[in-house]
């Protein structure tokens, strides 16, 4: 079944989608943080958390058009932690997408202040009262919560704090769940939810919309820790052994290589199990399911 | 006219209203990102942006309570932008509102992200649905719109872009005042109107609150210069001289001390002029324009 759909195609057209409102988001100014904005942001991620998005919207009957700003949102909340999560306090990464971090092309204050300026017109971008129908303002008023609540003290910045106080320390299974729920797995069921939601989704279609996303969550992490183990560097575009490096806990640590995979498996499987729900519109989501665990970077 | 407003009493009743709901916004946690969050916003600002607020809100016939979740959100967002400004990368500021800074009170990721923390909860607190009454959603998007604009690239975030690149150089005045006019009035202009959209103000009453926040913004800013040259170290909590010791750009620099006094007060004036559109719910916010050019800290 899932070989009939084309993941690579539907990836490339969304992506492009996407790029091409990200582009056309920014004021026409050449100052320094909007190079630095750009520099971070068009760096050619993947695009996991815009992809969802849209593809959750069309699983319950919505249009890309209706979330295309909302993925946006979701990709620079989401530039705006790496930029922040690779300062020299933080992670002190030099590499990331294949291209040096923010504050090594610019400098430490710029990244800061380039990670806040993505926070911030995420905001304003959702809030853009000029894209947004009237009678549907109360459903972007609860993607704004929704999204404020995810990346906040209560997602994904507690889950930064909780990886922050692990470094060093050898972590529970239950611990590094956690952690990971917050500080990545947050962000990953609000891009789901907030598709749904502005797809016009039932309260229950969220509902399995988000067991979907909270067991992919879980799987991405799985998998980018034992790319960390197992990956080529030259494919991935970063350093791999970091983890090990910095005495992360990882599930290759806790469980060793072959039982994560087996677990990284299973979450997928209970993924799937929960798109039971919809017809043939969530196939991108199930193609997404796979990649997730199946990806070399 | 103006002694039979007691400003002192004004602003204490509505700095309390504005403390205790800042103090129910939090989750009931523990934990070390919450105690940094609470540690920066309740450490006793002068909370100028919120009491702005509420005076607009007032001034065009609306009430504090509703407009007291913007109020707190502007105090987070501005408590952000300080801890994120006083980072050894940044301005490298030990000593905020007579305690430690927040990097060295806490450390420097925490600081980081206390400060990220800060900002999406401003937004949390903007889009709570349960407290947004129906037909006033247009407006709260309105306002998030409002808030996001001014404290991002475009306008508080590109000022501190702007006075980091004119550290050492000496800037002309209208650099100076178009710095000031992105980096401190983006936010002031924005707590006012906000609390006037809130309000339910008119378009025109609007217009004049704004005249009246750039005026009262850049005589805030004029005085926090003679301020770091005159002012008393142990009534500011903070140090001063230090904008000499960085060769950075104020007004008394260029134009000297007196000339700067003269400068400040006729920018209240102007602001004062704005406000003759107003009858006498205007009081506090004539008030906060003499309290401006004339407080110690």
């Amino acid at each position: 079944m899932m070989n009939s759909f084309d993941l690579n195609s539907y990836f490339s057209a969304t992506r492009k989608q996407i790029d091409e409102a990200l582009g056309s988001i920014f004021a026409n100014t050449s100052s320094k943080i909007v190079k630095a904005m750009k520099y971070s942001l068009m760096a050619g991620g993947k695009r996991i958390r815009p992809v969802l998005c849209v593809a959750s919207a069309e699983t319950v009957g919505g249009q890309s058009q209706d979330v295309i700003r909302a993925a946006c949102a979701l990709e620079m909340i989401h530039t705006y932690s790496l930029i922040h999560d690779d300062l020299p306090a933080m992670d002190n990464d030099e590499i990331r997408r294949g291209q040096p971090t923010c504050h090594v092309a610019f400098d430490e204050a710029t990244a800061i202040l380039t990670g806040d300026a993505l926070l911030t017109l995420a905001f304003e971008v959702l809030s853009s009262i000029e894209f947004i129908q009237k009678n549907h303002v109360l459903n972007w008023m609860n993607v704004i919560h929704t999204l404020s609540r995810a990346a906040g003290y209560k997602g994904m910045i507690e889950g930064q704090m909780q990886d922050m106080a692990g470094e060093g320390n050898l972590l529970c299974l239950e611990d590094l769940e956690n952690m990971h729920a917050l500080k990545t797995g947050a962000l990953i069921e609000a891009s789901v939810a907030v598709g749904a939601i502005l797809g016009k989704g039932s309260l229950d279609q969220i509902q399995q919309l988000k067991t979907y996303a909270k067991n992919i969550g879980l799987a991405f992490q799985v998998t980018d820790d034992l790319l960390d183990v197992e990956g080529d560097p030259n494919v991935m575009g970063k350093d791999v052994g970091s983890d090990q490096a910095r005495s992360k806990s990882t599930y290759p640590a806790l469980l060793g290589i072959e039982q994560s995979k087996q677990f990284a498996k299973k979450l997928v499987n209970n993924a799937l199990k929960a798109l039971n729900y919809f017809d043939n519109k969530a196939h991108p989501l199930r193609a997404i399911a796979y990649y997730i665990v199946d990806r070399k970077k």
